[in-house]
């Protein structure tokens, strides 16, 4: 007895979610075949709607729906500081946090080996443009703590060298509520070259 | 800066999906924002066919494709053992062991308290006609072995025994290739009831 194609169709599809192994794929399409014939129309539509229906600010880099980008329109943040962070949800997240009332730069992206994501394909162009255009004096580089991050935000710092700017990169350090015996050694040493007066 | 609609569509859709949960969603919309356009969109189609390119057989309630049942079309199939079985996958799991070469019965659900699902809403008319025809001389029950299993399985054990066949379940024990210090107690106590002479 085979599996169905409609079903593998699916399963291919969900496959290529992240950590979506072949077992959950499975679950999750029989799971679909299980739904409410509405519900599964309501998705199908949504993921076709999904690019359609967005797009990317071309000074920014970030995300938005009716072209209008509520980040660069907004008067109200301050015009000098930009923060550079590789994906629109660390935007989001960022923003959430309500400490910074800056500008964001969306890379959409990291320099990636493992990923085969390189310099090019990032939204760094813009950047320098907006930087070139003068008003910018502080960017704080806020790529992920990983390799891939580190090693975008090492190239970006290089490459605004020759800028009269301040470059600056989110603190590391403990995260808050966290336990200092489940914090990673990396981390503890990182928490220790930054620590400051109380 | 509020998340796009376009997106929460899609998490929401997704959270829906067995063991995806919201940071789950949320990073499987993003990915899915990063697809290309093509994989997207064949996406979105493989679930709007999912359900008009499967129905359920009308005899064993199993899932097929050209409204044709491999299995209760297939006569060199044994026609007097029927295994009971809870879900579609399981028959493919149950036939890819190629242990079994009797016919199946696909209940569809199983009784559930936690899922609300009651005995309306299982295969069963379907089950006690076939066993009417009088030519069953088996039924092999294989639920799962869980709380909403069992209850099945005792459940369907019960309605059976007003009939002259056997009415089996399948053996508990030990998993091939596991380790006997990992098996739960519940399990050592099966396969030690269950022991059998060699």
């Amino acid at each position: 007895m085979e599996k169905l194609k409609a079903l593998l169709r699916v399963e291919e599809s969900l496959g290529k979610l992240p950590s979506v192994g072949k077992k959950s794929a499975e679950r999750m399409a029989y799971a679909l075949l299980d739904m409410d014939e509405e519900d599964l129309i309501e998705f199908s539509s949504a993921l076709r709607d999904l690019k359609s229906s967005i797009s990317f600010c071309p000074k920014c880099g970030m995300i938005s729906e009716d072209n209008e980008c509520p980040i660069c329109d907004d008067p109200d943040r301050d015009q000098t500081t930009l923060l550079v962070v590789a994906y629109p949800k660390d935007v989001i997240s960022i923003d959430k946090s309500e400490g910074y009332k800056g500008l964001y730069h969306v890379l959409n992206g990291e320099i990636s080996i493992g990923k085969g994501k390189t310099v090019e394909e990032l939204n760094i162009p813009n950047l320098l443009n907006r930087i070139e255009e003068g008003k910018i004096k502080e960017v704080i580089i806020a790529t992920n703590p990983t390799i891939d991050g580190e090693t975008t935000s090492l190239y970006i710092a290089r490459l605004l060298s020759k800028y009269p700017i301040e470059v600056t990169r989110l603190a590391y350090g403990l995260q808050m509520g966290g336990n200092i015996d489940y914090t990673d050694q990396l981390t503890l040493l990182k928490a220790l070259e930054g620590r400051r007066k109380i």
